[in-house]
C-alpha cells in the first residue's frame, strides 16, 4: 500500500482559501501520479496556526473554524481526492453545530466520505497569554477531544488518527495500537523555538522524530507524521514530515520547509509479524502494573515541578 | 551528581564468583576514581544469562539464584562500595525463603544499605523451549514482579528502577516519572540476533537506545541504562550502554562490549525545567481517556496477530 504525506509552507492570514486549495490539489496530484492510496495533510492545514497569537475578536477567531467538516473550505481538494479515489487526512479547527470548539482531524474515505474522525486530547500551552515571542493557546481556543482514541476499518488495514502534541505521549500510540491501529495519521505545527526553554531549540526535529519513531517501534504500527513548516504569521515552525515503520525507521523523510509530498510503499504484514515476535501485548504486557497511567496525577508532582521557579513572566507556577 | 555506568563484559560458566567480583571492584574503582556517587551494574549482572538455555537440573538452576540479595555471592563489591560511599545498582537472579524466583534489581546505598528493590515485570520470551539459535526462557524461570514499580528518595533526588526489556515498554517510565523518580536505573541482556525475526538484527542497538532516549524524553528523567556485552556462553550481545539526559540526548556511551565505566555529571534541575515546561504532567495528560491500557488486552488483539502465521518452530501461536 502506498501512502503520503503532504506537508505545507506557511498558511498566512494573507492566503484565500482558493489559493491554500490550490496548493493541497497541487500536493494531491504529485501524490496521485506517484501510486497514494492515503494522504495525510497537516494539522489545521488550510488557515495559519492561529494559537499562536491573541484573538480578541470572536468573529475573526470563528473564521479559522469550520462547522463540522473541513469541506467546504477546501472543497475542490476533496472533490478531486475522489475523483482519484484517494483518501485523505486532514487537521482543522472544528466548530459544532452547539458552538463546541477542538482541534480535530478527519479523515475523508477514497469516496469523499467522513469515515473517521478525531478530536485533539493533549492540548498544550496554556489558557492564558503568556509573555513570550510566541503564544501557544490552544487551551484557550480549543476544548480537550471528547471522542478517546478512534480507530477504523480501512481497506486492508486499520487507522487511527492523532494530532501534534498527541505524539509526544506514549498513551496515544498505545490506545490506538490496543484498538488495533495499524497506521497512525499525525499533523503537526511545530515551532523550532520552545518559549522559556531556549536551551532545547536545537533539539526540536531531533523530539519530532524521536517521539514517532519511538510510537511506531513500540507498538509495532506505521506513522504518517507531517507538519506545516516555514515561517508563518513570524513563527518559524520544522518540517521533518516523515513515514516510519514498525521497525522505528525512517523510511521517507521531507527535505524543505514547503509543500512538499513524500511517499513510501508500505509492507502491512511487518506490523503482524513485530507484534507477533517483540510486542506481543497479549503475552508481556501487566496492565495490573498500570494502575497509576490512569489515576489521576499525584498532586506531589507539581510541587516538584514548582520548586524549580515559576515559567518566566508567566502567571503559571507549574501547578 | 556525578553517575556512572558500569558495563561488563560475558559472564560465562567458568567464571568463579571471586573472579567475577574482581572485575567488578575494578570497575568500581574506576568509577570512584572520577567521582561517582551511584554505579549501576547489569541485569543478572554477576552470572551468566542462564535464560539463553534449557536447564533441566533444579540444583543447577538454583546455584544461579541468591538469596534475597545478591550481596554474599560478590561480597567484596558491597563492601568496597560502602568503604568508598557509592551506591550501587545492580541486578541478580533472586530467590525468597518461600522459594519463588524473580529477575530482581537492588539499590544498596552508600551505606551498604538496600534503599530499593524491583522485581522485573515485563519478561519476554517463553515458557518453553523454541526451535532457535539460543533460549529466551524467562518466563520459565522467573515469576512476573510483584512490587509494581517502586521508587526511593535518594540524596538529592528520586531513584527508580527496571530492567531490560521493561525499557521498551512505556509504561515502564510513565508509572516511575508519575511517582516522581528522576533518574531510572535500568541493566540489560540483550542479543544482537532476535530469534524469528532476522530482518531486525541489524537494528538491535538502534531500538535499545530509542527505547531509553523516548523513555528519557517523554518523562523527564536521566536514564542510566547498561549490559552485559559480548559474546556469553555463545550468544552475542550487545554493549551500548548509555546515560540518557532528560532531553533524550545521550551524553554517554560505552564505545566496546567489555568491561567498562561510563560517566556523567548530571543535572537534576533538566528534570523539572522539563517537567515545568514541556511534559507537564498535571496539566496535560488525560487519564481519563487512557482506560484501555489499564484494561485487558482486547482477545481481537490476538486474532490479528495470529493471521500472519505461528512463530517458526514454536508451539506458541502468537495468541
Amino acid at each position: 500500500m502506498i501512502v503520503g504525506a503532504a506537508q505545507m509552507g506557511p498558511v498566512e492570514r494573507r492566503h484565500t482559501a482558493d489559493e491554500v486549495s490550490e496548493r493541497m490539489v497541487a500536493l494531491l496530484e504529485k501524490a496521485s501520479a506517484r501510486g497514494v492510496e492515503l494522504l495525510v495533510f497537516p494539522e489545521l492545514a488550510s488557515v495559519p496556526f492561529f494559537p499562536h497569537w491573541v484573538i480578541e475578536d470572536r468573529e475573526e477567531l470563528l473564521s479559522y473554524y469550520d462547522l463540522d467538516t473541513p469541506f467546504a473550505r477546501v472543497a475542490p481538494l476533496f472533490t478531486r481526492a475522489a475523483e482519484l479515489g484517494i483518501a485523505v487526512v486532514m487537521g482543522y479547527a472544528e466548530r459544532t453545530n452547539e458552538g463546541r470548539l477542538f482541534n480535530s482531524s478527519v479523515l475523508a474515505d477514497e469516496h469523499g466520505d467522513v469515515a473517521l474522525k478525531y478530536r485533539k486530547v493533549h492540548l498544550p500551552g496554556f489558557g492564558e497569554p503568556q509573555r513570550a515571542e510566541h503564544q501557544l493557546l490552544e487551551k484557550r481556543y480549543f476544548e480537550v477531544g471528547d471522542l478517546g482514541f478512534p480507530v477504523v476499518d480501512w481497506k486492508r488495514t486499520r487507522l487511527g488518527l492523532a494530532i501534534c502534541n498527541d505524539r509526544r505521549w506514549a498513551e496515544t500510540y498505545r490506545m490506538l495500537a490496543l484498538a488495533r491501529a495499524e497506521i497512525v495519521c499525525i499533523g503537526y505545527n511545530t515551532p523550532v523555538k520552545t518559549p522559556h526553554l531556549p536551551e532545547i531549540d536545537t533539539l526540536t526535529e531531533f523530539h519530532n522524530h524521536l517521539s514517532m519513531q519511538a510510537g511506531a517501534y513500540q507498538n509495532s504500527l506505521w506513522v504518517i507524521g507531517v507538519g506545516k513548516g516555514g515561517v508563518e504569521e513570524g513563527v518559524e515552525q520544522i518540517g521533518g514530515s516523515v513515514i516510519v515503520a514498525p521497525s522505528g525507521e525512517i523510511v521517507a523523510l521531507a527535505s524543505s520547509r514547503d509543500d512538499e509530498v513524500i511517499t513510501a510503499d508500505i509492507d502491512l504484514d511487518m506490523v503482524k509479524k513485530y507484534r507477533r515476535d517483540v510486542f506481543n501485548f497479549a503475552h508481556h504486557r501487566r496492565p495490573e502494573h498500570y494502575g497509576a497511567i490512569t489515576a489521576p496525577v499525584d498532586p506531589r508532582w507539581s510541587d516538584d515541578v514548582r520548586r524549580v521557579g515559576a515559567l518566566p513572566g508567566s502567571d503559571d507556577d507549574g501547578a
